[in-house]
């Protein structure tokens, strides 16, 4: 409908504009991540000059380059913003653009209806609603029946032996919007760059984790000898039925390398190690060999697979530790020197952080030989995919150079996209989101320190709203190296709250072993275990455990089967806060609309979690109603996934939560009333 | 220090992560903008693995091509922000990047300094350090005194004969420090892209407007024959030493082109016009001509010459109107009705908001033939630029297409970088920014309608922090359109605080005549002036206003004397806010270094108003002394620069303030005591 204009140069603004266009990560220089099955919400903000009508489509084109329009609808008043929701089923590079167009139909419509109804300008109306349909049957790319249709409309528009009114009618039936709204009469077209959303492998965004150390299980120490028997992939392998019935399905090993000698760590990370010690297993390397390696009281390659085809069996897939510095027994030291510091009297830098020093480890240094290092590691990666693990756990990767990370996940999921780096780096938030941008599908975040109601409600939005584009969350409950206060003081019931929230508010949660027994013994004035498994065997009797009732094991079973039940909480960005009046007690929901779900169904869970440990709380909890798709005067059932109580809920409802019971209500929104 | 990675491709990450620069409008896409003499916070997210120190500097290249290092200084702590604050005094494109580097020195001397009083591996910290300052100073880029006292630094600690300690001081001498800090020992050195700062002329950021109707200034009313002579550019030049006197520095007039007659408006916006109402200016184009041409009763092309040099002699700027759209009587509409949009009957349309019509006016549509009137409206700001104006006010901006001023101002300021753009946009937030991007040099704002205490500290927080790389505004108390609700019924009090903090917190504001003479009696039911002087001549009497003392030009005046004489209150984003302890009582300051003054010294004003027009109030104000670059325990002088009064500060304060009296404390930080 508008001519071209062609002026010397071209401009930021499209005649339309088109600004703040989501997902984009920094203008496009990373793409936005998202994971298969994940319901992304994109947005831009569009407006025109004057009071003409605009609409606007989201041109989404899949990985398979099959290209999708979706038409966006406008968001609050005034926002000027536009929003569509497109649930990315297929792995790989989905790229997208925004397509402002000023919609004819629409100008023409509300024009014509306002006048006509109060009598003016009636045939100067209908002349101009022929005048536009004609024009917009004569488009080339309009489909025949839409244009025959324009076409008729127009005819009868003309038709002066009819009233103004009746004619207005015509436009106005619902096969006339029908066309025009699958085929809007567009004019003053303008697009948006075009920008990318990288779509991984479900396992990426969405995963029950547990973790445990394979020496441990299985591990005998033999009162006679006073000699410890390590526990191998042959023992462990028993453990794992156990993590399957809890309903875990990703299991991660810290390294199962050799581990060095020198300067080895004793229990409680004491300085001197005694014989019967078995290390930090983060002290990699010795004679036995080094990354590429098994130690060798784990058993051989042949074992390795053994676990790992057993762990797969029962659904569970293995996740290693990629931790890359060395102990000074590492083959690399001798071999390949150049790939640590060496320092001005010719020894190699261990690690310190003067004047404390960290004799056992050498750090690696990426910029003597950046290409040497680089590769060795990319190596080592191929290695380890091709025995089979897609998964890894990465230690500290906050102590590496990003560009190293960006560079090595480009290069490991440009060849197998299916392998998922998570990174464990507990620091400063712009690292944290660095990391993130660079590559990382998973991290590790501050889900432990986050305890009370206030802390949570931020955090949780932040996770699933301002950082839901880069970062990607896996909230564990535990780790071998934090124990939190909380939970040093706050029994099972802090046990079962904070992985209760983990596990519906992440896509992705995980458990250190010990969990389920609510093991909370700390070494004085520290967050860590007492005798951490991280310097010592540690066995767990699971069946006098799980007997002695005192195990949450079938709480975490629980929480899992929900999970798996429940496609909501297999989603990152539907978390919504709200309000309760209780200080303590924290509500937020996890709604997926039927048009996302396998049986057309929405689902919607609900989580009230008393945070406080210690006491019974009771509250007036005020649902955002239009948040879980409900009108907000709905009646509705709840169900209780925990107790399988059911309640009859409206927009405000009561409850009480006695910590020392059930501390947190999982509610399953149910028929409307 | 570091070697080159030549890997296959290169990747977003630098070596060292280099994000969040600023001033960046959507990563680039536009400059941000500055104006001459304007304090411009630059600041990045730079960051690194590990725990070695990092050093980062801002390069900054002029407008000549002078290049400019400024060392960047860290944000709060775990923010990883780095922080420079430059002022920018030339026209032009400013250009910067940001670089990152290890810091060799300061990590050395962070390790050298912990062990060495330890008395932990001393020999190897000051061999490396030999090693680090004999290789420094072989760096092809040292200056040669630099390079000589490195050098003679590597002996000094090779020198066993001296103690540890001893030498350890040598390294930390301040001549050393100094060398360091001036060319530090850099590797692994990371740019970022480069970005753009445009930098325009003062006038861009900071003037003190008035608006006048020059038809109005001189305009006589005959009794006997009942009739109305027009002032014109003569009779209205006999103003301009007053509003000079008042210590304005731009004059507005609303559109001087010839009045369309049909449909033309009578007083009060009526739909007939008598014989002699002059009609409104905004109605433009009679066969007397269009935008080029001047109303036959305001003068000639001579008298409007005149007219400006008088004005500019008196040191004030005219800005014309410019308001794209048209009377019937426009010769456009013969000449080029393809600059209009031509209706299916044949006629023009006229404006419309159904079913409401407003038959005097034609609207321009820019999609007909975009070249010619693009390049029309180009010739008129050539013709009105050769006649001496450099500053435009746009009349509603928000009606035509961004696209449309993003082209027309680039191509005005290619050929006349010193030509202003005001845009008089009062819509939705987006497209007050769009406009801002596209090019505007300042913008109207929501000034007007943000009244309360919580509503200013907000608003002028965004103003000054948020939107400040992009939106410049001009803080108008009143317009002839605008007469709010506060200043209907706040009287004297109401005016002089609106204009207290218009002056003090926008470095541009401005005032519409009246204003002095706190003209407040509206149109029943609307929050517009009765009569307005839009639709009818409106001469005042204001020798007779000044002696009967109901006018508060003298505090004006006052205001815009502060304005001239503190250069802190001509910045805009050095606006801070303090807290108080009344909800009615609002504290801000502005602050600038004596870094970026003409005398070297420190120039701080802090105004606290009381914004309730109706009460005396009285508080504690705090204020956050760091913001005004004081100690937190300072103890200073303050003199009141409205009343003169002088009063002992520290950072908690006592105070009242009588609407009656004196609403609005000015405040000078003098000696610290």
């Amino acid at each position: 409908m508008s001519k071209t204009i062609a002026f010397r140069h071209t401009l930021p603004f499209g005649r339309l504009p088109i600004l703040a266009v989501s997902p984009v990560v920094e203008a496009g220089r990373w793409p936005a991540k998202a994971f298969a099955g994940e319901v992304i919400p994109f947005s831009a903000t569009v407006f025109r000059e004057g009071h003409d009508a605009l609409g606007v489509e989201l041109l989404l084109t899949d990985p398979t380059g099959k290209e999708l329009t979706c038409r966006m609808v406008a968001g609050s008043s005034g926002s000027d913003k536009w929003h569509a929701e497109v649930q990315l089923n297929l792995i790989g590079d989905y790229t997208f653009k925004i397509r402002a167009f000023a919609d004819e139909y629409e100008t023409w419509h509300h024009n014509a209806s306002v006048k006509i109804a109060v009598g003016i300008d009636e045939d100067l109306m209908l002349l101009e609603g022929q005048v536009l349909f004609a024009n917009a049957a004569a488009e080339k790319t309009r489909t025949k029946a839409n244009a025959k249709l324009l076409n008729e409309l127009a005819q009868k528009l003309a038709d002066n032996s009819r009233s103004a009114k009746a004619r207005m009618a015509d436009a106005e039936a619902p096969e006339v919007v029908k066309a025009v709204s699958a085929q809007p009469i567009r004019s003053l077209i303008t697009l948006s760059e075009t920008f990318t959303v990288k779509t991984e492998r479900e396992l990426a965004g969405v995963g029950a984790w547990y973790e445990f150390f394979p020496r441990s299980e299985g591990a005998k120490f033999d009162q006679k000898s006073k000699t410890w028997t390590s526990g191998n992939f042959k023992t462990a392998a028993k453990r794992l039925p156990a993590v399957a019935a809890m309903g875990f399905n990703v299991l991660y090993l810290p390294p199962i390398h050799p581990v060095g000698f020198a300067h080895r760590k004793g229990p409680n990370n004491t300085l001197i190690a005694g014989p019967q010690d078995p290390g930090s297993p983060w002290a990699i390397g010795s004679e036995a060999g080094g990354h590429d390696a098994i130690h060798p009281e784990l058993g051989t390659e042949k074992d390795f697979a053994a676990f790992v085809k057993s762990a797969n069996a029962l659904g569970i897939a293995v996740a290693l530790d990629l931790a890359l510095q060395a102990s000074p027994d590492h083959p690399w030291v001798k071999t390949n020197p150049e790939w640590f510091t060496t320092r001005a009297d010719g020894t190699i830098a261990y690690a310190e952080n003067p004047p404390k020093k960290y004799q056992d480890i050498y750090p690696v240094n990426f910029d003597n030989d950046p290409e040497g290092i680089h590769f060795e590691v990319l190596r080592i990666m191929r290695l380890w995919i091709g025995r089979g693990v897609k998964i890894f756990r990465v230690d500290n990767p906050h102590t590496k150079p990003v560009a190293f990370w960006e560079w090595l996940i480009g290069e490991v999921n440009a060849e197998f996209p299916e392998v998922v780096f998570l990174a464990e780096a507990f620091t400063r938030p712009a690292m944290m989101h660095a990391l993130g941008k660079a590559g990382f599908q998973q991290s590790y975040t501050y889900y432990t320190w986050r305890n009370s109601k206030a802390e949570l409600e931020s955090y949780l939005t932040e996770l699933s709203k301002q950082s839901a584009d880069f970062f990607r969350p896996n909230l564990w409950v535990s780790t071998p190296d934090i124990l939190t206060e909380y939970l040093q003081f706050g029994g099972p019931a802090a046990h079962k709250i904070r992985a209760a929230i983990a596990a519906m508010a992440g896509a992705s949660w995980g458990m250190y072993a010990g969990y389920e027994l609510c093991e909370s013994v700390a070494r004085p004035g520290a967050e860590e275990h007492i005798d951490s498994e991280k310097f010592e065997f540690r066995p767990r009797d699971w069946q006098a455990a799980d007997k002695s009732g005192r195990s949450i094991a079938p709480y975490i079973t629980k929480l899992n089967n929900i999970r798996k039940s429940h496609p909501a909480v297999r989603q990152l960005r539907n978390l919504e806060i709200h309000h309760t009046e209780d200080s303590a007690i924290l509500a937020f929901s996890k709604h997926l609309s039927g048009q996302h779900t396998a049986n057309g169904k929405a689902d919607t869970i609900l989580v009230i979690a008393n945070v406080d440990p210690h006491a019974v709380r009771e509250t007036t909890v005020h649902l955002n109603l239009e948040k879980l798709g409900l009108d907000s005067n709905a009646r509705f059932a709840v169900s209780d996934l925990i107790t399988g109580e059911t309640y009859e809920w409206s927009a405000s409802n009561y409850v009480r939560l006695d910590a020392f019971l059930e501390p947190v209500h999982i509610l399953h929104i149910g028929k409307v009333l």
